[in-house]
């Protein structure tokens, strides 16, 4: 044995509920990447002109491509790809239901700041996986540059009619909300995802504090995304 | 001057009707790949399960991957590339509001006979383009291998019930039937593109024979792909 608990899975993985909690992490991932596929090409279809239409099929086919990634991952650990999904359709597809843009300018904001959100939260719980796992998860939540495009539209909106500024900043404190409302279900139904964040007898994990410390740091890249937008968070 | 004729746009580019077709075609070819990425994320909403999703998904992913390298060339071209794609949303658009799947079955067949149909098609007018623009179409029309989803998928659904077979036999038939017709809208349509099939002075062409020969060539392959299906054609 040869392996290191940072750097191979085997050790890391003997412990049944790590592994859990690891296949947890990457079929949620996944299935995000998944539904963020589907729904970006459904709001493609709002787009006002063939270039954004263009743009936003190059954000949902991204999406497509980190998928390959985590489940190829998930095929490596023994575990079917598409089982890992499934407890996570429930929540994720709520999500996208109590949030459907009802406009273009809303589908902009929610690739933009739902994502980044997602990305944010993603980060944080792999800092607790081991480095393969975690690599696998940094490159699938990686930006390709998309954002500066939804930056530019969404200001370039306001400009033509401040009062979307007005609307467009509700809709990103719903949908921070209805993100919270569903991690929070995902939390109350996984356990080994939650017994990850809250470590074990060899494993580091957060108290309470550095939960509330994981919040405020959720909280505040939340507002950086809506400054940038030109939208009060 | 270093370019030759075969591997430059200079010298081909000079004749305006020339640059003309080439920035048709292009166009053409970048449409139907937008288009297709939209209907196939839109047929895979009738996938049965997530793992024939996913699949689908991907293959919508690759033809915006494939669009995006059109567009390059386009824009290399001195041409607005959706200004090039606008001539061929009238009967792109038509042939699939004509040939909408009406099941999942149905979206299958019609993304590998009539992607298969398109390709072979935009592959014949290429031999009469200049040697970059030819790479760049061969590129951009490549299969990755997403066939072989599509004919395990229909081979054992006529296993389980063989009247699929001859309700999407007819299917092959009419996406045949549909796509000639609106080809021929086009030829009708595009002066330059058809001036690049019929040829010039310094630019061979294809005669009346030659176009004959063509569409048994485009009639023949169709049947081969059918066959690959299981499906008469």
């Amino acid at each position: 044995m040869t392996d290191s608990p940072l750097s191979g899975p085997p050790l890391a993985f003997s412990d049944p509920t790590y592994r859990a909690a690891v296949v947890d992490l990457l079929g949620a991932i996944a299935y995000g990447e998944m539904s963020a596929f589907e729904r970006l090409a459904e709001d493609a279809k709002m787009a006002p002109d063939l270039e954004d239409k263009a743009e936003l099929a190059a954000m949902a086919s991204r999406e497509i491509g980190h998928f390959a990634g985590l489940r190829g991952r998930l095929a490596e650990l023994g575990a079917d790809p598409y089982e890992a999904m499934a407890p996570f359709r429930g929540p994720i597809d709520a999500f996208h239901v109590h949030t459907a843009p009802r406009d273009w300018l809303e589908g902009l904001v929610k690739a933009y700041v739902g994502d980044g959100l997602a990305a944010d939260f993603y980060r944080e719980i792999a800092a607790f996986v081991d480095a393969d796992t975690r690599e696998i998860i940094f490159d699938s939540l990686e930006d390709s540059g998309h954002a500066e495009f939804v930056v530019d539209r969404v200001r370039k909106a306001i400009v033509v009619d401040h009062r979307v500024g007005g609307r467009l900043a509700l809709w990103g404190r719903r949908l921070m909300g209805e993100a919270l409302s569903q991690a929070q279900r995902v939390a109350a139904e996984r356990d080994a995802l939650c017994a990850l964040l809250s470590g074990g007898v060899d494993r580091p994990g957060m108290d309470l504090a550095a939960i509330s410390r994981m919040f405020t740091r959720l909280t505040e890249n939340h507002a950086k995304r809506m400054a940038a937008l030109g939208l009060a968070s």
